[in-house]
């Protein structure tokens, strides 16, 4: 099936916001292979909105568009959909009450404005709003489906995952049946690991498709698969799930769509191990991917940020000497940092990083970018390595995370020997 | 003048890159008054190109197209733009000579695909691109223009600064001058917000618009101005901003466009204060977010993430009995984490967090979402309060880390009284 997106709002057209929400559906719907044909991005403004949805309908049997829905005065989508499909707008008291509902569980007090959100178009599917106010409206025309979701990411992923997604499947592909599986690999290129498989991918059947989705520091390879006879795709798929398995066994970390932080929380649950960070350079966005996890409780004691090196001597018993010495961005210092985090927090396992993250700070021989990463335990062991990450700030710190957690992987024996 | 962008690239329709560099173009067009009026989105294909040149051209004079110019062959801008412009290709020995002097620049030899970036389209004015391999191609006709610029978002950003946008003003010669003002203001709805600056939105000029961007505990309100004499906008703009910055006085935490975690590290640089975080249930967030801007180490120390009660109580000298008596999510536990904090990290600030990000370890007393927020100081003072948050575990997460900032800011006295 081919979808066109339409977002919708001056915010998005002046930068001011980035819009997420188009590559994030296109994400949730691959693995049924339907495919986003085009995205349009337009303003709050009936015309463009039209004109939007009439070229979409050309070329596209599904529209989505986000945003444009909120009870501002600059929010005009709502009548504009109207005029589009026929019919007016009027007063929906089971949506009054959703909104009432939601804003309760916010601690907050409905005012005039808001009750806008409970005015619908006559014309429309009303799917309520579980996280937001702003209702969802399906309309249908010609076979043809547009549904209108809110822009704030959260509500578009929530709502679209849980309501939208499965009614659209329902609607157009009620005979096919799916199947996907995503293995987590690290430590090889995307290129490499490519040509790896080359034999492979030239030996899946039409309805078995391979997909590679990089991400910093991992692959996950994604093997989807569509076709009238589920029995047939079930035992095909089984099959070449297992050979994907074994031919890429020495860099497998996991045979689940998971973050590289919850792939390492499971193997210290599965062990009753736990964990501690001593973060410099990543100012507590290890701990913080930890901790996203539900349960994460469980294995992770928690951290130290030693941004200063005041709290990198005192709590973390680094000899300031060995600052001096090597600096603080060193691996003495970085293997000092895990010893203490791991002694101060009493686990099993601990993670350290120091590193320049820029845009200052650099000098020629410690460039920003170089991070120092070390990992103590289980045991005895202690590992640590220097990298030189490229790019932003941002981009350093998300990449010395990734490290980070793929060092502690490894420190648990993962991936393992073959 | 309006303008529309076409980003050409299958890897930005299935979402694995977000097209960032629309909205960076936006925002280095603004302040001459050259407004995206939209911005499509579409594959590799010639066809889906063609329909959107097509498009485009019926609604602006100015098109940019960012992407699709890779050496490699599914990248096929060049000859769909031929197609459109008239005339074919050709070699173009000056290109190949800035190929090899950007490619030794980097240390690399020059292959046979990357050869191909010196066959030109005959009917466009070349712009050597100073950053990359790919040459930049600005067609005319009809009065319209079009030019053809990488996708790579540094290089779309250093060639359009230094040489699409310079030639952009002078051929059109536009005389429209514009105004951008962010206030940023927190403990205010937007609904409310959008009520009580009803009077003030209906009294402004038609060249002056408001806009209300929301985001997680804040609301970016943005007045834009866009208006042919320079001097009649600037003063009218400043009167305007002036009214709205008394009307939204109580709420005003800044009046700069930046995140709550910026504004509250310049007012404690502005004050030459430190800052240091305990957190339980945003497990890291509050530093990393802090950590995230440049320059933070000017103010913060570091953090504590204690996620288990031994670390409440070891490092952070929470008495165990307190926890036993009140709950580790409990205000006077989440009061003693700050002051624990502060005195450990020696900072003059300090903010805690203990809460249940959920799914799991709710009760009908303290349900998911129940977070108790603290602030130690500046001097004796201390803050605290208990927070009901909605959403998902990540969601109550960022909407705790937000609250947390903000109540760091009411520390401050920020917002200050009328």
């Amino acid at each position: 099936m081919k979808v066109s997106i339409i977002a919708i709002g001056d915010e998005l057209l002046i930068g001011q916001v980035t819009d997420t929400n188009s590559g994030m559906l296109a994400r949730m719907m691959a693995p049924y292979g339907w495919e986003v044909h085009q995205v349009m991005t337009v303003a709050d403004n009936a015309d463009d909105i039209r004109k939007a949805v009439d070229q979409a309908f050309r070329t596209t049997d599904v529209i989505l568009t986000t945003g444009g829905l909120g009870p501002t005065a600059d929010d005009i989508t709502k009548p504009t959909l109207c005029s589009i499909f026929g019919g007016g707008l009027h007063f929906d008291p089971a949506v009054l009450d959703n909104v009432k509902t939601v804003m309760a569980k916010r601690g907050r007090v409905l005012n005039k404005l808001t009750e806008n959100q409970a005015i619908v178009p006559d014309n429309a599917i009303i799917i309520q709003n579980k996280v937001g106010t702003a209702p969802l409206f399906w309309f249908q025309k010609d076979g043809k489906v547009l549904v209108s979701m809110p822009g704030v990411p959260f509500e578009t992923e929530e709502m679209f995952r849980s309501e939208v997604l499965p009614r659209l499947l329902h609607h157009f592909d009620n005979n096919i049946s799916t199947t996907h599986t995503t293995l987590i690999v690290a430590g090889i290129s995307e290129s490499a690991l490519a040509e790896h498989l080359k034999d492979y991918e030239d030996s899946l059947p039409g309805y078995l498709h391979l997909a590679y989705l990089p991400k910093p520091g991992i692959i996950r390879l994604r093997l989807d698969g569509r076709h009238t006879d589920a029995s047939v795709l079930t035992s095909e798929s089984d099959r070449f799930v297992k050979q994907l398995k074994h031919l890429v066994a020495k860099w497998l970390i996991s045979d689940n769509d998971m973050s590289t932080a919850a792939i390492l929380l499971e193997e210290l649950k599965k062990r009753k191990m736990t964990v501690s960070t001593a973060e410099s350079c990543t100012g507590g966005n290890i701990a913080h991917q930890i901790t996203l996890i539900p349960g994460s409780s469980e294995a992770m004691n928690g951290s130290v940020v030693a941004y200063a090196n005041s709290v990198k001597s005192g709590i973390l018993k680094v000899d300031p000497a060995m600052i001096t010495e090597h600096g603080a961005v060193s691996i003495p210092v970085a293997e000092a940092m895990a010893a203490g985090v791991r002694t101060a927090l009493k686990t099993d396992i601990s993670i350290s990083t120091s590193g320049i993250a820029g845009p200052g700070g650099g000098t020629p021989e410690k460039p920003v970018g170089t991070v120092c990463i070390a990992v103590a335990g289980p045991g005895d062991s202690m590992m640590s390595e220097t990298f030189h990450l490229p790019g932003s700030r941002q981009r350093v710190i998300e990449r010395a995370t990734s490290e980070a957690l793929l060092m502690a992987l490894k420190a648990l024996g993962i991936p393992g020997e073959i």
